[in-house]
């Protein structure tokens, strides 16, 4: 069995290349922002009254999916675990999860700090965050 | 530009009809197993050490992939909200987070805790949960 994702929008960054992104986005102040197709404009309704965080989810078009294990990142030496035991990027469906923080929405489009997808990288879904659920 | 989500596991659970399901798998002591397709188990190597939570991505293949504003859950008078300021199931891509307690690993079998998917629903990732990342 297989799904189809179609992306609801689209990362919009001054990190333009996979080598520039910080390691972990959530533990910086990178600000970015997401601009959703205006087909779902309905779909946001709400969002805005949610302060502080959300979830965005993307799908990391350049992951190599056929990749089932690597070394953790920055440090080669050590050795490869399972990619389902990391936050790697590369995995057979590479869909990756985001905890933001939403700074504004202006119509189609979301501003977000703490955000390390690059530039173009597609978006699949966006949720509220619950510290309950989530922590 | 779509993409093809190919499922690398499946939930087994005794919860099998989503009237069954609890409102927040979170908030309840529901146990269930993932059983990874033996393809991936190179990809599980290095997630018995992570104790404690992990996250786990499903595909809501019951989902109404039109939807894009819902009642809240269980509060039908309350007005519509858009499907993003949710964890509503019904969204354009049917993508829903878990934040489970590993219990056990054997084999291609994960033995989780606080698990609110039905049975027979397709897990399209895992990943290691961080309370910094995801708090």
């Amino acid at each position: 069995m297989e799904y189809i994702v179609q992306p609801i929008g689209v990362v919009r960054s001054v990190l333009k290349d996979p080598a520039d992104a910080p390691k972990q986005g959530a533990l910086t102040e990178q600000e970015a922002e997401i601009v959703v197709d205006p087909a779902y404009l309905p779909a946001l309704e709400g969002l805005a009254r949610k302060r502080g965080k959300i979830i965005v989810l993307c799908w990391m078009d350049r992951a190599d999916r056929g990749r089932l294990k690597v070394h953790p990142r920055g440090q080669e030496e050590l050795p490869e675990r399972g990619v389902f035991s990391t936050r790697s990027p590369h995995r057979p469906n590479p869909v990756s999860l985001h905890t933001v923080t939403l700074l504004s929405i202006e119509g189609n489009v979301l501003r977000i700090r703490g955000m390390d997808a690059i530039d173009g990288t597609p978006v699949v879904d966006i949720k509220s965050h619950s510290p309950e659920l989530d922590g």
